[in-house]
């Protein structure tokens, strides 16, 4: 039966795969069962706790989690450790406790083409794309599960760079702790030749 | 001289200090440089390319990417490798041909408070903010280098997750590639403890 009442977050469904499409470029269905996960993971935080968000994937998962929190990937509050698991976690900032929700495969029984999509057992061209966002309208919560975690203390608090100095080779400011020359000039960057287009 | 007529994509400058505001949380000065950055590469994209997004840091300059390109983390077109250097790049998602932009510091002689950031030469509460954003919108472009750049082929491309089976330990859906148990279950994951709060 179809849930029809149901919202992510402030959005209902359809708003919410509008939103999907104008941040993310599509409505992926990892974005719309992303946000199905994170609107659970947000109603489990205790009220009022300034939490951060743990992404175990780096597919769509981490932009429903943008979409629905104030946790970004640029503001150092959204973190994705990609562990391949389609399964994230918000915990209180200062402590680590929160909660984990996950897709439980158990629980898909009755949702076929949610299977076949999270175990790709259809190639994407043969996808049922508007019957997989059917099944997930309908399966809504019911193919996740919830866990209390802990995060470890290493990984709370912020990381400093340290102090800033200007590469000897590049002249761009780079963190010193990275050595005589930055990162990108030791090699590390991923593009092979550049020219300067301007001065 | 105040550069009245600035535009970053479509938001005047202070539309995107209040775009900044709503998704990053607040209008962090890496941010509003970033937008201003993003803005350049953007104009000097050909017309038409569909791009990919490297981003050199974590802190800041990834949302400016996902707040003014299609790419986001989430739909795989943002890349952060975080080598600590305040650049990005934008590049033809296929011939990898393109063009990097980044924060000169010889440019910064008359922009004191952007140095001061950049080089962190002065504690977060000492910072004159509302200075720190003026010196910003007089700067405009003036303190950025830009530079074409080829990302190396080994980068370009998607890569898949390979089949996909059900973790023996945890039961969650993983990379079959990672072993025979998910990653999470060989101890890579950041949570010490958890408990299943439903089944």
């Amino acid at each position: 039966m179809k849930n029809k009442k149901m919202m992510i977050g402030r959005y209902s469904f359809d708003e919410f795969i509008d939103a999907a499409k104008s941040f993310h470029g599509y409505p992926a269905p990892g974005i719309i069962v992303g946000g199905i996960m994170v609107d659970l993971a947000i109603e489990n935080m205790p009220e009022g706790v300034l939490y951060n968000a743990l992404c175990e994937t780096a597919s769509c998962l981490p932009d429903a989690i943008q979409l629905l929190t104030p946790c970004t990937i640029g503001n150092g509050w959204l973190s994705i450790l990609n562990l391949g698991l389609f399964a994230l976690s918000l915990y209180d900032k200062h402590e680590g406790k929160g909660v984990r929700v996950f897709l439980d495969p158990v629980k898909m029984e009755y949702y076929p083409e949610i299977k076949n999509w999270l175990f790709k057992l259809k190639l994407k061209t043969e996808q049922d794309k508007d019957l997989l966002l059917e099944q997930i309208e309908e399966a809504g919560r019911n193919i996740c599960g919830i866990q209390t975690i802990s995060i470890d203390n290493k990984y709370l608090g912020k990381n400093s760079k340290g102090a800033i100095s200007v590469c000897a080779k590049c002249g761009e400011a780079y963190p010193q702790r990275d050595g005589a020359v930055c990162l990108s000039c030791q090699g590390k960057s991923w593009y092979i030749s550049s020219e300067n287009m301007q001065e």
